[in-house]
């Protein structure tokens, strides 16, 4: 089994799977160090407030306490933000919410530090907060940020084509309808933590959870005035990520302790409140929708309005909003469109990335749109979406050109051929007592990469070692998606040796090479091309110095062998350990970049979003569920999942396969269970006992087909998979749901209560 | 001037032309030591004999004498050679040439080096000689080296294609020569030296005049037993080469020495004397011709044999025999032929690879061949030439396909072009009194590269530096022919970059790379190709991360400028120290492989040939020279002359004339003055005295015309130049002579006393 080759395309066991069952993998949350001392954040608990003193005097008598900082001690701007800088390290003036840090506390014990943390006395002026984006846009609402021109509003885009919402006129039949999708949580098993120390020579090193070690610094470097080459990060194997580690969060606390630590290593890790209170959230979102269409069912025209809640600080605010405006009008043609988005301050937790940034709540909108023109024109809703469904040669909803690699047409095919569509019928009809049962489709899309005018680049690194092995040094943080075992994969495929034969490097600005975050699906086609191109070069290499050793004039006979170059003519062979003895350090190691490609030239509609708008490539979707409602309980059931999914060409099908049914089981939570509360700004759900997520129980068994639709031309030929599976749950489910009960659900998640009251509302209407 | 790009196609001056001028750059034997010792070696003085004792003690007591060693103090194999490995590093049981070394001695001083050499006493029982290669192939000649089965004879080989020799039996009209050239000496400014010492950590360290450092290590590593990873070799410019450094010369006694002297450096320089005793010589070579012919003038069929004096050592004997007889037939269509060759072992001085490589030979024997049948048709020779020359679609009289970039066509149309042409009959009838005036065409061509079946083969290696700057990693020697300079030329084109950006590192085996020898036409073509690869692979990483320093997403509109990339639409610049800065040490550097074309599959002809024959690319030139014959004295002046060269693409005007015109003088000192003469293994001419080159009054303006033909599809689009230009100058001349006198010269070169003997033979004939 070690001996066998990866090949690209066919499946082959992660090779991360042992060491992690094993439990010898090391995630940043299984560093210590010698003399290990503990930090923890003193959080501000009201939504909205003047810092008027923070008392530590009381908290720095605590036995074992070694340092208490506040905003004062924060020796650079004390602001991070990805794009918009405007989220504090410690907060200095105001409180914006009741997760923000305003002490940071420095003890040589859990519980040292725990007893100074509730020794911090804190002196805020309690103001009146902004729990909701349109809300907070009203005139006279709370500022949340004073001093700005826009007031609460952080963006807001258009995205017009054709003849935009006057289209909606002169159509004959037109839906409408308004969503709300509420917060969600990474829920990740590994919640933010790090540790971090200062070497003699002064480097500040930290091993992070992190999705963006390189980025990272840059945001130590701002927020703190350190130096970029004085900062080094690495990042082990993630316990999850989804997005909520994008962005900083443990990582400017910890190097502002590693500068009052005297050396030690400092350690934080937030426990699941902590997580859920300071930590990012999925955007909750409102949305309200128009879709008009001839009474053929052709759509002609879309109208909507998205507003997205930010909480108080920015993260990716603006380019999740503008994301969302791309994918709102879904994967069909529709000639005129309208939509206008808004990302808005509130005194909620802070939003940020998360899986299909910004997707996943126009996905429902427009899905439950799709639905009820279907529903109005007595039309079949998987038909109305294939006769609406792009092609390439179209243009999308928003006025761009599709790309060759479109396989919406081909995923919707494959789910009106599959068993379970042709079978849906006979199945509804056989409910048991008490029990409803319905089926619904979804058809989504999901952009990879970082969209236009965004530098979407990663550089690879491969190295022969001594011993004749290789070491691969990857630029991006693997969070469990798998993406490092698929690294191995493609080196393996191409240098044609077992896994065995590879040591796999896990990010380290000091060791492996820029390469962007692992984020925006963009991770396995980026640093997997630049990687293939190393790889590639490294072993042109290897057959040429081969050839010169076997006195040849062409290298074209030659193959890699577990261990060796063959001259297959001949059979004579070359040790890949002699060839590394031969070769000098300098020749051992092939670095490769790769930009991935990005929409060239100025869009026609969207054009005052300045970044990540439009995308080239996008994957495709097609979703259908089986639920079964339990009339008096309200509970809903999935027995039966397909997700069909054009991500370009399969890599590794277990990889593929498990990628899929982790976002759609992640999705279903969404679609059915997981809602962040705050009420006033206060979390009504601060732990996994209150916010529920999905058991292995609640998933069904969810089959996931392929469809490998071809014209994406990078060495590899994949597109990304990362999140486009998150995108279908929560539109099929709200369709079978609605038409299992024949009622409008317009609010997620579809909880018992929501559908009881709809069950209520309906029999209400229909007394 | 300074802040030139150099652009290829383009004259740039030579970069090291400063630095030798002002005396600055540093040759290997300007390079001396703290507590130099001095090396030198007692010669055998006699051409054959079996060494019976050498006698040191008296060597040892000359104060200042701190080692003697003969044969029996070499630890490894004792012999060297870059095929056929039979030369001794110090002779062991025979001598079998003049200048065979039996001792080597290290003293303090040069004096004491003297006296010891002379103290050391010989007893060396003389054995007959042979000094003629065919008298040596003869039954019963004394043997070189016992127990062989084919005795004296190094190799032998046949190219035949058609029907042979015997289509010289239908051919109405045939022609028949027999020719003779000597030896000729390299004669370069520098002779042979180096100096060596060892290390504390016990490595060899040798600054050597070589023109293969790379293989140098390996020769030690027989001869020696010294391991490849402790001898390191550094080759700076070269005083000169011409093919006599490609072998080794001091480099094993060096080597040798080094191990006994205590870790100080040791010394060791040949004086003129010892490098013509010693060094490597030109074949000489004795040639049977007979051409056939149709009445028109088409070539029917050709026969040759060629015997090649190899000394009593192989060096590339037969590699430059087998060179010889693939250019035996003239770059002509000649269906039929059969040419033999010889390499064989005598006792006169070593020979071995001198610029075009075994071709000057046979391109006096067939050129002479061409006009003799012209005479006989009463054709125009250049018409003659014109009629039979090569094509592509052509095979070569080899029997070998034409490559698309064969120009010998249009070289000659050039001629014929030519005002020297047209004036020619003009000038030849205004003869002054008491001479004779004659006009003479050779069409020549010539082989780049090692041949098929040796790999061909460099690595360059491209640096950003910390400032900004650049260094070049050159793998091959400049033996003056101003390679160096053109690899600045090629990166400043490529990078953009002024000659004063780049530092260039001569060729150095612990910091270069493996680029094969300074040799075969083959060093721009091959290293420069590579660098081309390499500085490309740079740019495009430079811009890479200059796009992403600017916020770009492409990077097709950056554009390399001195000492910074610039963003051409926006005028925005990053300083390329400021990329150094941020780039990590490994990504400053870019290394490239290069595989220069070789005929790949078996030839259909000269079967036999296990290196080197055949060639794919050659080079091609006609040749045109003016001489006056002083029929008084029999000195021949050369007023005029044009060389027409093809040599594919010029990558630099000026380099290009330069090495035109140095192998012309060189060739026209072989036509005419040069002859390395050994009578019984004797050289008569030791020195510059006796042995003559052509000084600057010698040589006429020389024409030089590049027909840049196009069809060589490497990045840099050229061809081997080096050589080709030796070949034409002395059939040029001969046929000019002969054409002045109507007599009929079969031997090299045109001294004084042949054209006097020639004059008298004739005008007895005519009697």
């Amino acid at each position: 089994m070690k001996r066998d080759i990866p090949k690209i395309g066919r499946s082959f066991p992660r090779s991360d799977a042992e060491s992690k069952v094993r439990g010898e993998e090391k995630y940043a949350a299984d560093y210590y160090g010698p003399d290990l001392l503990w930090a923890g954040v003193k959080r501000a608990g009201l939504p909205h407030g003047l810092i008027r003193k923070i008392d530590c005097s009381a908290a720095e008598r605590v036995p074992g306490v070694v340092k208490v900082l506040t905003a004062a001690d924060v020796p650079g701007a004390n602001r991070h933000g990805i794009v918009h800088k405007d989220m504090p390290v410690l907060a200095d003036d105001k409180a914006r919410h009741a997760g923000d840090g305003v002490a940071l506390v420095i003890a040589e014990t859990k519980e040292s530090l725990r007893l100074a943390l509730e020794c911090v006395s804190l002196d805020i002026q309690s103001l009146p907060g902004v729990f909701d984006p349109e809300a907070a846009l009203a005139s006279g609402a709370p500022l949340i940020h004073e001093g700005r021109e826009q007031g609460n509003l952080l963006s807001t885009a258009v995205v017009q084509s054709g003849d935009g919402a006057d289209g909606l006129d002169r159509c004959p039949v037109v839906v409408e309808g308004s969503f709300e999708v509420p917060m969600q949580a990474h829920a990740f098993l590994e919640t933010e933590n790090g540790i971090a120390w200062r070497t003699e020579g002064g480097e500040i090193v930290m091993i992070a959870s992190t999705q963006a070690p390189f980025r990272d610094r840059l945001e130590i470097q701002h927020a703190l005035g350190i130096p970029l080459d004085r900062i080094r990060m690495i990042a082990p194997y993630l316990g999850g990520g989804f997005g909520g580690k994008d962005g900083v969060t443990v990582q400017c606390l910890l190097a502002l302790a590693a500068l009052h630590s005297g050396g030690r290593p400092v350690k934080m890790h937030w426990d699941r409140e902590e997580s859920f209170l300071a930590g990012y959230k999925r955007h909750a979102t409102k949305m309200y929708y128009a879709l008009g269409a001839d009474s053929d069912g052709s759509f002609r025209a879309l109208r909507c309005r998205l507003y997205y809640d930010t909480g108080p600080y920015a993260h990716l605010g603006a380019e999740i909003m503008a994301m969302g405006l791309e994918h709102a009008a879904g994967p069909y043609r529709i000639p005129n469109i309208f939509c206008e988005g808004f990302c808005v301050y509130t005194n909620n937790p802070v939003a940020g990335a998360m899986r299909a940034f910004g997707v996943v709540q126009p996905a429902f909108g427009i899905e439950r749109m799709v639905d009820l023109l279907a529903e109005k024109l007595s039309m079949d809703p998987l038909s109305l979406r294939l006769k609406n469904a792009l092609k390439p040669g179209n243009t999308h909803g928003t006025g761009v050109p599709v790309h060759p690699s479109t396989g919406i047409v081909q995923c919707l095919e494959t789910v009106e051929a599959h068993p379970l569509w042709k079978a849906r019928k006979e199945w509804t009809k056989e409910s048991p007592p008490f029990t409803k049962r319905g089926v619904g489709v979804a058809a989504v899309f999901h952009a990879m990469g970082y969209g236009r005018n965004v530098p979407d680049f990663a550089t690879a690194k491969i190295e022969l070692t001594r011993e004749g092995g290789f070491r691969i040094y990857s630029g991006v943080s693997d969070m469990g998606q798998g993406n490092a075992s698929t690294c191995v994969q493609i080196a393996g495929d191409i240098l044609g040796q077992p896994a065995a034969n590879f040591e796999l490097i896990q990010p380290d600005t000091s060791r492996t090479l820029y390469s962007g975050s692992s984020a925006a699906s963009r991770t396995t086609y980026t640093y997997g091309n630049a990687l293939a191109l190393a790889c590639k070069d490294l072993r042109r290499r290897l057959y040429n110095r081969a050839a010169l050793l076997l006195f040849l004039t062409q290298t074209k006979d030659l193959r890699m062998k577990p261990g060796k170059v063959l001259h297959a003519p001949s059979g004579r062979e070359v040790p890949l350990s002699r060839l590394a003895g031969l070769m000098r350090d300098e020749e051992h190691t092939y670095i490769a970049d790769y930009w991935a490609k990005t929409f060239e030239g100025e869009p026609v509609t969207g054009k005052g979003i300045p970044f990540g708008y439009p995308h080239l490539l996008f994957s495709y979707g097609a979703h259908l569920a089986y639920v079964e409602v339990d009339v008096l309980t309200g509970r809903v059931r999935v027995p039966s999942y397909l997700a069909v999914t054009d991500a370009g060409r399969v890599l590794n099908p277990q990889i593929y396969e498990q990628q899929v049914q982790g976002a759609v089981a992640q999705g279903l939570g969404y679609a059915l269970l997981e809602e962040l509360i705050a009420e006033d700004g206060k979390i009504l759900t601060p732990d996994l006992r209150k916010y529920l997520i999905p058991g292995a129980m609640d998933v069904p068994d969810l089959l996931c087909v392929a469809v490998e639709v071809g014209g994406e031309r990078s060495p590899l030929g994949m597109k990304g998979l990362g999140e486009i599976g998150s995108c279908g749950p929560l539109p099929a489910v709200a369709n079978a749901v609605a038409s299992a009960l024949g009622v409008t659900l317009n609010r997620a998640p579809l909880s018992p209560q929501r559908i009881l009251d709809a069950i209520e509302r309906k029999e209400k209407a229909n007394r």
